[in-house]
């Protein structure tokens, strides 16, 4: 079972939302045009009832629009320009400084272990899915930015981040200028099981199934040796960055703490 | 600023997806109707559209039908009666199982540090989201199980998840027989900073003013005395779910290695 965007029981499905999701691509090439504040506000209140454990909402979303701040930000993204050009930057961050403080005040004391770290990590995320949703079905090109976490103890000093205030990744949105082609995805039945997670002849036969069907995305941008195999075995080939927990715990996060 | 979706600007705004984003609410109480493979499949493949790191997809979807294995996870993840009856329902996974595969057959060892944490626990999330997206635009109703993380040794047990696939939450999803109220949340100004992160007084004033929108909603629930805050001050207090941090290194996960 593939991607197929021509399943043959949709009937009654909600053909515009199935093709939305299915058109996403990450944007790296933007206008000029600044995101209107009011729609940036209209897309957060959206997105803002995605779920939340217990109601917590634990997430913030900081804006930067100083132009020399985002030049700094493009260069410890990892030299991404899109961070400098986009009509909208934002830092998505898990949020336990305002749990932390009305605890506080009450007399009691946060723990931000790993139970905590991993409710506003999931808080956030789901959030900031809802806001990419929202903006690409106001017509805007989003661009999550994991190289965020690549000098984030920098990012983190550049925009003044209090404790307990963690930055997880970057979100550009804006008008597109060009959009990349959208990339075909494991099979439904790679990621999707039934009862029982499969042996590891299973995963393989996936993987191989599936670097089948990327062999043309990866011709197609000059690159005919490649592999989506092979771009997983390089990755994961060693510790990616190594000084994730050192600067979470710098935060106040303590995700050993029982 | 309110959630108010009533925004003066929203002209050229597509309609139904606010409001489907906006008319969301756990749903705990289903109709007995499976969820339909077909339906499910078309959503997943959705959802599969979200972004992912580097194309990574470290996430698996592991469905349950079994009714005594449902039963069982109803009682672990803390007597929630859903989790047995809901039309679907699955654990969502961060999976570095794959990628540690994949690296290894290329001679390369992955290391489960924060960074391949945070980014399974992410692509996993985004997934979610956006199934759920997809799912409640097919008209059914969704909840996710943070309560798997409960007893989630047990929860691993039963389902027989090897090495590096990493339960995160559980996911519901059905023909809602009652539908809950959408519940308020917290100011768009609350979460969404320009360019600086508040100080603790401004914190202080968005709690305050959320209480107050809260409270008819408490008062509705036979709880005039509630208010978010001391929920929050409450639910913070101590140490949550202390044993996830030995769990997850039971599963192959060394968050402090470098």
């Amino acid at each position: 079972m593939t991607n197929d965007p021509e399943a043959p029981d949709r009937r009654d499905a909600p053909e515009a939302l199935h093709e939305l999701l299915r058109a996403h691509a990450s944007v790296r090439d933007f206008t000029d045009d600044a995101v209107d504040d009011g729609l940036l506000a209209r897309c957060v209140a959206s997105a803002q009832c995605a779920a939340t454990s217990s109601n917590v909402q634990a997430y913030s979303l900081l804006r930067v629009r100083d132009p020399e701040r985002r030049a700094r930000l493009a260069e410890l993204c990892g030299g991404q320009p899109q961070v400098e050009r986009a009509g909208f930057f934002g830092v998505v961050c898990g949020d336990l400084r305002r749990d932390a403080l009305l605890a506080g005040d009450a007399g009691g004391e946060l723990v931000a272990n790993l139970e905590a770290f991993l409710l506003a990590t999931i808080d956030a995320t789901l959030f900031a899915q809802n806001l990419v949703v929202a903006l690409e079905g106001e017509g805007l090109g989003t661009c999550y930015i994991g190289g965020l976490r690549n000098r984030v103890d920098e990012v983190d000093e550049l925009l003044e981040l209090p404790r307990l205030v963690l930055p997880l990744f970057g979100l550009c949105a804006g008008r597109p200028r060009t959009r990349n082609a959208t990339k075909p995805r494991l099979a439904v039945d790679a990621v999707l099981f039934d009862g029982r997670y499969p042996d590891d002849d299973a995963l393989r036969a996936h993987a191989r199934e599936y670097d089948a069907r990327m062999e043309p995305h990866f011709a197609a941008r000059g690159k005919p040796h490649w592999s989506w195999t092979g771009q997983i075995a390089r990755k994961f080939t060693g510790a990616m960055r190594p000084h994730l927990f050192a600067f979470y715990r710098s935060k106040g996060v303590e995700l050993e703490s029982a």
